[in-house]
């Protein structure tokens, strides 16, 4: 299998572009290749391409788009995750997991109990880091397409939006064993896939029941019913359930 | 929430029973419990008590088991994962998820690819360390029963030993994208829940040609579809996707 590289400008066949410095590191000081070697390129938006090198030196590399290549089919189910911020470093095997399963965009947020806050994260630059992680994923697990990671935001300004703006309705938020009574099974939802949907996921602590309150008006609340996981497997276990539930798999 | 303790010699309501010198470390010393606490102890065989604390002494712990609970309900379905052996300690984390998701049994199996041998796994004392990760994942996630390790073995003798011996049949292989011409989309498995199945995994480098033809002889070949995980998340998103066809969750 041909090297993948992500490069923005790859958008059509016969043009020289330049790859972005991460990468021009990566194809000259990791894999050692030079001029005329075959590569695979992918812009990050669907696209992806044959391509050789043309020129690597100083740090600099040019490639020729070839071929456009259909991308690896996506899930037809558009699911943003809006996850919530974890403990240390949890969130960037959340965000590189969910990238590789297909989801379509990832939204941070802050709940009652998250640790960090928004100040915290922004003079952390977290979501850059993830966003750096998304299109390692993304070339790691053959994506064409890079999904955003959305500007980190408190709990209820994501319910607010949900359904609007930047998260696609309907939501469904996932809930601990221990406030299961709210919640429906995941079975009983319906079979019939949505277009789109918005996946919630709380931090190590769970929910307070306000937050339960708020979202009930605009989510569903869902149950994987007596099991208690980490709260950085929650994700995964929610998205590969739901995508079997909608037959994506 | 009562803190949960490991302790295979409580069975029977009004006992006094000594913990494992792990579990009375961890009461004395972590949670600083004293004769009067009240706790829950489990005996990994199912039985879940109340119990008071009686002494706590010089590492020494004795407990009187109170009034039985009943556990958290499991899967109805009975799964044995043969998860290839990881490199590193990813496994571990594979075994941690594996008992919080609630199989049955855990059996390390040692493919072509697979890097670890049967006799650096013997030496390194590694299955002794998954039998302590395993019942630390059972405390944390409300278990009263430990799932057994299985002693490693050659992925051939899990071959021979799938539907009799240990390893309940049908067996259900997942291969990679790679390889998915040879196999069935999970969607296509039946909804109709086995009592029991053992559910295959293999290790990064994926399977050998010769292994898919071995176990197409005793296992179905099941794919994800277009997904290319990480080897270490293989299990945990086979496991909730065929939950979720089974109704479990």
């Amino acid at each position: 299998m041909l090297p993948r590289f992500y490069v923005p400008a790859a958008d059509a066949t016969g043009r020289l572009v330049d790859l972005p410095e991460d990468e021009a590191g990566h194809l000259t000081r990791v894999l050692r290749l030079r001029a005329g070697a075959p590569i695979r390129v992918f812009n990050g938006r669907g696209g992806e391409f044959d391509a050789v090198v043309e020129s690597a030196a100083r740090g600099r590399v040019r490639v020729r788009v070839g071929a456009p290549h259909p991308p690896p089919r996506q899930p037809r189910v558009q699911v943003t995750l809006a996850q919530a911020v974890l403990k240390g470093d949890k969130m960037d095997d959340v965000v590189r997991d969910a990238v590789m399963m297909g989801v379509a965009a990832v939204q941070p947020i802050v709940t009652a109990r998250t640790e960090a806050s928004l100040v915290a994260l922004e003079r952390g630059r977290r979501r850059t880091r993830w966003e750096r992680i998304a299109i390692a994923a993304a070339k790691q697990c053959g994506r064409a397409d890079v999904p955003p990671i959305l500007a980190p935001c408190a709990f209820g300004d994501a319910m607010a939006a949900l359904g609007h703006l930047t998260l696609p309705g309907p939501g469904l938020l996932f809930v601990e064993p221990a406030a299961e009574g709210r919640a429906q099974a995941l079975g009983e939802l319906a079979a019939a896939a949505p277009r789109e949907t918005t996946v919630v996921i709380g931090p190590e602590g769970g929910w307070e029941s306000e937050e339960l309150e708020r979202a009930a008006a605009v989510c569903r609340l869902v149950t994987l019913g007596a099991l208690t996981l980490r709260a950085d497997a929650m994700a995964i276990v929610a998205l590969a359930a739901l995508y079997a539930v909608w037959k994506e798999f």
